[in-house]
């Protein structure tokens, strides 16, 4: 049977290159970064060179990088330090309406605690509305997170201006972006934005799951979540994840080398399948923004009449994986919320799919997956439509 | 060259078989375990058998087991966990003080934040003083934290008195022990010492760095660390690391089932050493307890006249690799705190090494190194002896 993944922002396959990287850690070059002896001194120099892959490919400094074991870590690293940290300064803490819970929770958490946490809302196409978060900073706000990229609608988020905003009201504000789904396939600027914090994750761009990366600012303190041996210069205590770590810089190359290359062929592969779908099947809704503005790799679209766990149960059997809700925990079964923040009928909230995209799909992919739609569609409307009127 | 690791407590080679699971995760099995498609499932159930298997090797149940990205992790969480959850209960905590930093550091934050910690003191061998163990004890303790084998000397430590007298003082309190050191070497009882906490660490038994695991008892609960998408049963969001997750599940299987094999093959080896030194150089000193009592895989010796660092780095030039100081972090120059906890002679503290073995060590590089050894030490010794009468 023929597969087609398109559920690349849920995980991605390790390419062969950070495959490579990651066997040369775990039996080569296997020492301990913290050892003195030549194996330690070799994993110590691996780890430094990563640090400076890594900050090259964000314009910043290798000393702003702070490896951790998850991007979902990183955002809770950043969230409750600032948390922390600045508590005294204010207790406002503003975060987008369409976060990933590895944002939403913590802000949640942390409005059980008594800070003042709000959430921004979004406009039909999930964009933050600047006017509101005008209205939201002030003096108080100690911390503001933002996402790059949306992971179920590929929606780009506006965080120059964003970003302007928050220094003129909120100067003092750590600007944070969760950048796990636009690492490696959009172009970051974190001087543009005028971000002081930024997030990004390894098993997203082909490198494998259990390593990401914190940026901060060097000029922003924070405490450590995590306390003990010191390491990452005692802002992350725990062994360095030395195979995660070399395989992650590699990959984040690669990805950031042919950036635009990869971003036309995603596109081309995802135009490819919604015109196919649209040409074949009678109401189709795009979710979130039209193709050319959002993020080359994400698409999500709805077919009313159609539930979307019996459209994906369907596919599977086809060999075709996608994705219905939320990117990292579909197995619960709630509506996802940020379908739901984009103001759409239920119908189209409950019948969302996310195809979602990697520099190793093809148009061909694209052409099939539209076929197994199409059957899968119009059988399964059929069917529940046959099902309402018995009712 | 020769190369002879005998760093093992520091970190292990990654084992054929475990490296061929991760390997498996990166490239073929590679869906996240959130996904409900096919590639989804398939890590889903990886997911399941690795907590079945490592709950076996700790007779305890699957859903007792947390993966977390490291032993430092798995410290911090519980440890964080207790505090948060239990802080209205009381605020006496316990922990000996011989301590991993990853136990030690989150105490002393603790500490800074008005908790009541006390650190257990130790005997000359290391071993906690269970008579001061009782009179720190009291109904105000809500957690003791004492370590299974000391990373530095090989220490047992006397969980199953300590657990009794724990029970019997302070019912409430959450027994946790560190078992980084332990796991897959020395057999683990968690029923005997009557504990509810344990932590072990993949990356020192042969699987890849960046995984470990908290076992926390049923009936016990504490709020996660991290949050977000609510994998590990809500306890530890973020996607799991399946690479790290399924290379632990088959490297705890390796040394669990060939544990007393291994142990008697890892004292032979460290047996071999300590008589071939003794033979070749005059006074050698054994920190901790006799071999026959300690771990079988750590032995540290002191070399009075001759400075770690200095024989450190002679042996690391013959290849031959050892460590001074703490495990994790040996890069920071501060004489080692366990070391000096023993109460033993500056001298003996400033010449201490340790040998820490591996199943893949042989009693042939234990005689080489000795040989190495038995060079440096005189060679050192004569220099700084030379030295010192100049001055």
């Amino acid at each position: 049977m023929q597969e087609i993944y398109f559920d690349n922002s849920s995980t991605t396959r390790v390419c062969d290159q950070a495959l490579a990287e990651a066997v040369k850690e775990m039996q080569q070059e296997y020492g301990n970064p913290g050892s003195v002896h030549h194996l330690g001194a070799q994993a110590f120099h691996a780890l430094q060179a990563a640090h400076t892959s890594l900050a090259s490919a964000l314009h910043a400094l290798p000393e702003e990088i702070y490896f951790t074991g998850s991007g979902t870590e990183a955002n809770n690293m950043l969230i409750f330090g600032v948390a922390e940290a600045r508590a005294r300064a204010g207790r406002r803490i503003l975060v987008s309406a369409v976060e990933h819970p590895s944002v939403s929770e913590p802000a949640k958490y942390l409005l059980s605690r008594g800070f003042d946490v709000h959430f921004i809302p979004v406009d039909p196409q999930g964009r933050i509305r600047l006017d509101a978060l005008a209205e939201l900073l002030n003096e108080e706000t100690i911390l503001v997170s933002i996402m790059h990229v949306n992971n179920e609608t590929g929606t780009i988020q506006p965080l120059t201006e964003a970003g302007s905003l928050i220094r003129r009201l909120a100067p003092q504000a750590i600007f944070h972006v969760d950048g796990v789904q636009s690492f490696g396939r959009v172009a970051v600027d974190l001087a543009a934005w005028q971000a002081d914090a930024f997030v990004a994750s390894g098993h997203k761009i082909h490198a494998p799951k259990g390593i990401a990366l914190l940026w901060l600012k060097k000029e922003r303190r924070i405490p450590p979540l995590l306390r003990g041996g010191g390491q990452e210069r005692g802002m992350r205590s725990g062994t360095e994840n030395m195979p995660g770590i070399c395989a992650f810089a590699k990959a984040s190359e690669i990805a950031c080398a042919g950036m635009q290359e990869y971003a036309r062929q995603m596109h081309h592969v995802k135009q490819v399948l919604l015109d196919a779908v649209s040409a074949s099947l009678s109401d189709v809704y795009v979710n979130g923004p039209p193709l050319a503005e959002a993020a080359p790799h994400i698409l999500n679209l709805s077919f009313p009449g159609a539930r979307s766990e019996v459209l994906l149960h369907y596919l599977e059997e086809k060999g075709v994986y996608v994705s219905a809700g939320s990117a990292c925990n579909s197995r619960s079964s709630k509506g996802s919320p940020v379908i739901e923040a984009l103001g759409i009928s239920p119908e189209r909230v409950d019948s969302a799919l996310r195809f979602s995209f990697s520099r190793e799909n093809t148009p061909e992919e694209a052409l099939a997956a539209a076929e197994v739609l199409q059957a899968a569609v119009t059988e399964i409307r059929l069917w529940m439509g046959r099902n309402r009127k018995r009712r």
